[in-house]
């Protein structure tokens, strides 16, 4: 059985991610892509990485027909006005804008600044991440894929606060990210004489993705979890060094034990969980470099002896755990297919 | 007058950053600058930017005379064997390394690892950041200048520690640091095609700077700091994300209104330190790239409007204010001399 | 059918390169990968990317065992002395090495400044090339691969030399490349802070490589190819800017249709030559950085229209292409494999 | 006495490195920087860097008043119009357009696409490279500064055949350039993700500054000069490598004494010309990495010993002795201050 996909919004940085899996995906066949600017140019137009690898020319968002999984890569705001045609087009639906990440439609007009133009939708999509939903995306219908420092931040910190290792009051994600993340239209900030090399404030407080980690890291009481995130240089990747304070329960507060045993009870299993904490060599901790095309979140931490305080650092590629990997990851499950078919690359080094 | 300085220990890259300033600073004639390894070559033989701005030669340490300032940039441990000779030497001498500058003899073997092998010295050397010592500094003979990380931290925290702004017991500092931080002789961690482009882990926890930082910070209770250090892509320059949480004082919370007044309180006259704050702009918070070769340590900082959160961010030089830029500092101040002779060169944008 | 296969010299950077390929090809079981100094050591401690891509250890070199093909991937050097213990492992050997390259004995003094100590073996390999020698490749069973900055040198001249359109004479190859082309051990020129964003003129004349080019070139009379090398800021990746002056034959002086003629009737066959020459984008030109893990080498050209110049740029991968790559494809060709089994990855964007 | 300077288009890359020099100048006052659109803010609006080392503002064009030395920095093509009320403003003008490089106005409609609208006006401008023309300078009124590349690869080439020492018919010039030399205007193809990195083909041939390098370089014979273009990683610098083909005269083919000597011998007393060529060292040839903020324009060669080739390196910052630090050399010398004046900053190393 082969699927029949398509993709909406085909000539961004995530849309051509998606294109470059799928190409490669032994289990579909891609059918279109779509780009309202583009329509008509061949992909490598956008994406020169794919000259020779398709035949395929993007075509017009009107010109979309029925399929087996439609991905939706669209900007955040335009996804929910458009969501239900295409729910009409596609079996299944695998979105990746931010428009169906937060269950609470309250929280729309909160992070996103207005209101929610589809809230009945919201309740049909599940949260895109398999580590946390994979029971759920088993024969699901609709994915909404998390946002890229929102999946390093939780998975990151999942194993502790789903034991309640750490105070969920106080927790502080410093985020770094490349510039591929800001996506594909040209700025002041992105001009490359002004963006390399920085190490720059992107998001002192209040970044958006803030919502979904404490949606989703929710165990009992909703954390508070503080969100930074810099630029710095780096076109793909992100580095989500985790803060936190460890809890003192009835049993005494968590050891070095403790922590191994919660990332392995929850990721032990997992096909694109790695704890990687070695005690020499260059590479003893999540390294994004080493990370670029694959579908990995490495993990790592290290407890502070003198203090209460453990460091948790996540890794991933923005563009494919971040954004594109995921959402393929989503649809292997929703669709029966092997979990890994088409995310089984392995990363380069050196790099 | 012009006094006559000698830089021991001139081959690494703080005796590279303090020759090149030396040599352009309008009161000082640089007479002698050692290494053992490189006696009898030009300077340019290990600081190629110096290929024809001086004539000198790296001299043997044992040639060494006496002279009105030694700036002594030996690596940490072989400065406190030879401080007596040095100090014979040297009318005033100004100290690079790690080792006269933690107050406490106790800290050494908890910090570094062995014993000072002379704690009776430690007294007689001021911690060499002008912005909380000036006073001391005036016409002290001997002083020991911060660590670069270190200065990153305490600069950006002092205002709100020494004003009773934030929770003395959990800070977090989360420094990035460029390669030039890591010294001048390769290693498989410094090797180009490993080093590029990482964010790499480098103190999880425990970094040696912390033990400054605290004690630079007491103002009553000792803080507790929590220090965590990455090695990002960058050659100089060094940012420091302070995390930290606001007290609930008597007058209440602190606003935005009382932060600003601490840090003009502390810095308003400072001529080396500048809030960054900006509302608008690609650089409206302290960025290191635009700070190389300039001796500025810019701050700025943000308040979660959702939490009790604080988030501070200071920049600079690591080989400059983080290191030779303050020790010319230092050597101004202690010998009457304005305080930014030889230090007012402007950032290079771009770059 | 699946190939016994094995890496000797597993631990560098080209041996790595090897590896990943090897572990995902359809056609093959990895069965040892040597290495002295790490011996017994998992692969992931010399390769990060590795890690649990293979349970896979080093075994030490005494260790290898006979094989179907035998990847030899030991210094320059270092190949000639033990390639009759290989050729006896393996059924088939590739080597990475430029110790079986050249073919006239006397080269090797020359080029590589000492003689031969296995002269009588030269005769007996492939130049590894497939798109001048796919013929001989084919059951042949030894190949030698050809140096990184030669195979872009080579397949950006071949069809212009070829087919008589450009003077032999005077041929001038300005080639920049990335940081891993010098190899995994640090060094003085390796330290990220000298190393980083350099512009450094490698080697002005007389590079090693300049043997197999002109080698490679010769129809007729051996062209005289000056090949300069610069080491500039990437890590993987060549870019060779060829410089060639054409020729006034019977049939006046090659114009672009000419041109064009040459490079589709030697390439447009090929699985892994592009020739990228587009009117507008940002990637009309060959572009190294979007060839990393890939086997592809894009070569572009333009006439001067005011003189008699050409410029042919070619790009590729060092590790792949250049060096890995070839390699398997030289090893699918022997063996009667699909000739692109194991190479067919697509490229990142952005990255 | 002070010479009162103004900049005209302060608020690109160039006007604000004029404005930067100009504020450390011991002989200027600034007077005004105009910027259309800026006019009203503060210069660090445009230039970070500028930060409180002064207090201008930008003023509209209109507002300027007549000064010493005005700086004109506005868009090729626009200068000449303009230049009119220009030079009725500045006492001098030193202009850093394209607009008045070329001495023969047929030479506008061939490399710019477009006819010189004030052909009268080019033969009062002197072509402002000192080391060409500084007996012209002396006491002029009008000075056209050169194009980056055109600087490096002049002062390059400028010896040699100065000196009859090699082929002018067939010299190849294959330039490295920074981001920085494309301007402030963001764009796709300056857009960091696709930016950074690259080793772009930018001009395969006929590059603008092909006709101002021929120009300066006619002894006897127009050369023909072809010139490649490729933009790299960096921000600032140009990397210029020059071929050519060394002539055989009646005294024979010059060897690399003969080479020593002409350089020697125009080179030896300037200011910002270091011949580097040291046998050994991580510096050995020209590096642009660690020329940013200088003057310097570095050069060195290497002869191939197997062939009749020359290799010429030259390296300078762009932004620099490639514009603006041209541009105040000239007017230092026009103006009869010290050359070197506001001009001695030493390099940054490492960086």
């Amino acid at each position: 059985m082969t699927l029949d996909v398509s993709v909406v919004g085909g000539s961004g940085y995530t849309g051509g991610e998606l294109v470059r899996l799928l190409l490669r995906h032994p289990g579909v066949r891609l059918a279109r892509v779509t780009s309202s600017k583009m329509a008509g140019l061949p992909l490598h137009a956008a994406h020169p990485n794919l000259r020779r690898a398709t035949e395929l020319k993007f075509t017009s968002p009107e010109d979309l027909e029925t399929c087996d999984v439609l991905f939706t890569a669209v900007p955040h705001g335009a996804s929910m006005g458009m969501m239900g045609r295409y729910m009409s087009l596609g079996k299944k639906v695998v979105d990746l804008s931010a428009d169906f990440r937060l269950k609470d439609p309250a929280d729309y007009p909160k992070w996103y600044g207005s209101e929610h133009t589809a809230p009945d939708l919201l309740g049909r999509f599940v949260y895109g991440l398999p580590e946390l939903h994979r029971a759920q995306l088993k024969g699901a219908d609709h994915a909404s894929c998390p946002g890229c420092i929102a999946t390093a931040s939780i998975l990151g910190l999942y194993p502790l606060l789903r034991n309640g290792l750490i105070d969920p009051r106080r927790i502080i994600v410093d985020a770094k990210v490349g510039s591929s993340a800001a996506g594909h239209e040209p700025s002041p900030s992105s001009h490359h004489p002004e963006r390399s090399h920085v190490v720059r404030l992107f998001a002192g407080t209040g970044h958006r993705h803030t919502a979904e980690v404490e949606q989703e890291l929710t165990f009992g009481e909703r954390p508070r979890v503080s969100l930074t995130v810099h630029a710095i240089e780096m076109v793909r990747g992100i580095s989500a060094t985790c803060h936190a304070f460890l809890t003192d329960g009835p049993a005494g507060r968590a050891g070095d034990k403790d922590i191994w045993t919660a990332y392995r009870k929850e990721y032990g299993d997992e096909p694109f969980m790695r704890v990687v904490k070695d005690k020499k060599g260059v590479y003893r901790y999540p390294e994004p470099k080493i990370l670029s095309g694959t579908n990995y979140c490495d993990v790592g931490f290290e407890l502070d002896p003198l203090s209460d305080r453990i460091v948790v650092v996540s890794a991933t590629d923005n563009l494919m755990k971040g954004a594109a990997g995921t959402a393929v990851q989503c649809m292997n499950i929703m669709c029966g297919l092997e979990e890994t078919a088409g995310l089984d690359a392995i990363g380069l080094h050196p790099v």
